[in-house]
């Protein structure tokens, strides 16, 4: 039987620190190199950091946001040998619900509407393994979390961590070998 | 700590049955009594079944649903003793996603947007209760499934059934005493 994986969408197939700091310059004419975000909670960097919040809320922020690099080609890989769930705490912005479905329709169009799960709390889900940047949604979870790596995460420890795609491919066909 | 329940929505806190009949008479000038839907799959019982999946597809449809007798009350009630998981299979219909959630904000205010999962397949839900009408739920859910009665499963047998809110909250008190 294949092993199930619960994939998060912001910031491990959603590039939405890259998102926040394309709608930031565009709304503010202020550009912020990724690397003043590292080591920040979400948002805190930006000179107004109640803007992020706003960009949440706003329609149209989630539909347009870049892929992470690799996201695609690697979730369409794992699709073919894990059973994948996207898995989104999406509930918390209730317009970005129809947003985040468009979404995956365009980006990964071979997920089925079955595996796709929009929460507000993920300590429901029961998976083999969760992929995911935040802390809150992993703590929680019975078996193997996998740490994504995001500007806001890089201190935290006592997880394992995967930095990108290609070291979360690589850890997931190890450990079903 | 307290046990968790998955509480599906339609036919368990939506009654969605009535409500097909409800459209059905508005949409074709036919009403059909609750009776004539006993023991027939979903939308098989009407004269044009089609119109069914029709009306899972219209905007508006599942927004103006009534709820199901003494639901919104017993839910209530068990949100104080129990953890409470509204989780419904609403990714099949995305436009119902955005409806859902405003029927729930609107008939179960104090449902925090923390405890609602909108999904395609509940496999990978794990809670202590599950109650649901459809068997493809309940099938594989690891703890406690309750079988809420409905006019599409009366046939069904093999499951622990629930044929109201007061049998289904009397069940979930007596099991966590």
């Amino acid at each position: 039987m294949k092993k199930s994986i619960a994939i998060d969408m912001d910031n491990v197939i959603v590039d939405i620190e890259g998102h926040y700091i394309h709608w930031y310059e565009k709304s503010f004419g202020i550009r912020l190199d990724k690397s003043a975000l590292i080591g920040k909670p979400e948002g805190s960097a930006f000179p107004k950091p109640e803007a992020i919040r706003e960009f949440l809320c706003t329609p149209g922020f989630f539909k347009e946001a870049p892929t992470m690099p690799g996201a695609v080609e690697a979730v369409r890989q794992l699709a073919e040998d894990f059973e994948v769930f996207i898995v989104s705490a999406a509930m918390e912005f209730p317009q970005s619900l129809s947003e985040k479905y468009e979404w995956l329709q365009e980006h990964l169009p071979f997920i089925s509407w079955k595996s796709i799960v929009f929460c507000g709390s993920k300590q429901v889900i029961d998976t083999d393994f969760m992929i995911d940047d935040h802390v809150k949604n992993l703590k929680h979870f019975k078996n193997q979390g996998l740490l994504f790596t995001a500007c806001h995460n890089v201190s935290i420890t006592g997880y394992t961590r995967v930095n990108n795609w290609e070291e979360a491919t690589e850890y997931l066909y190890a450990a079903v070998q």
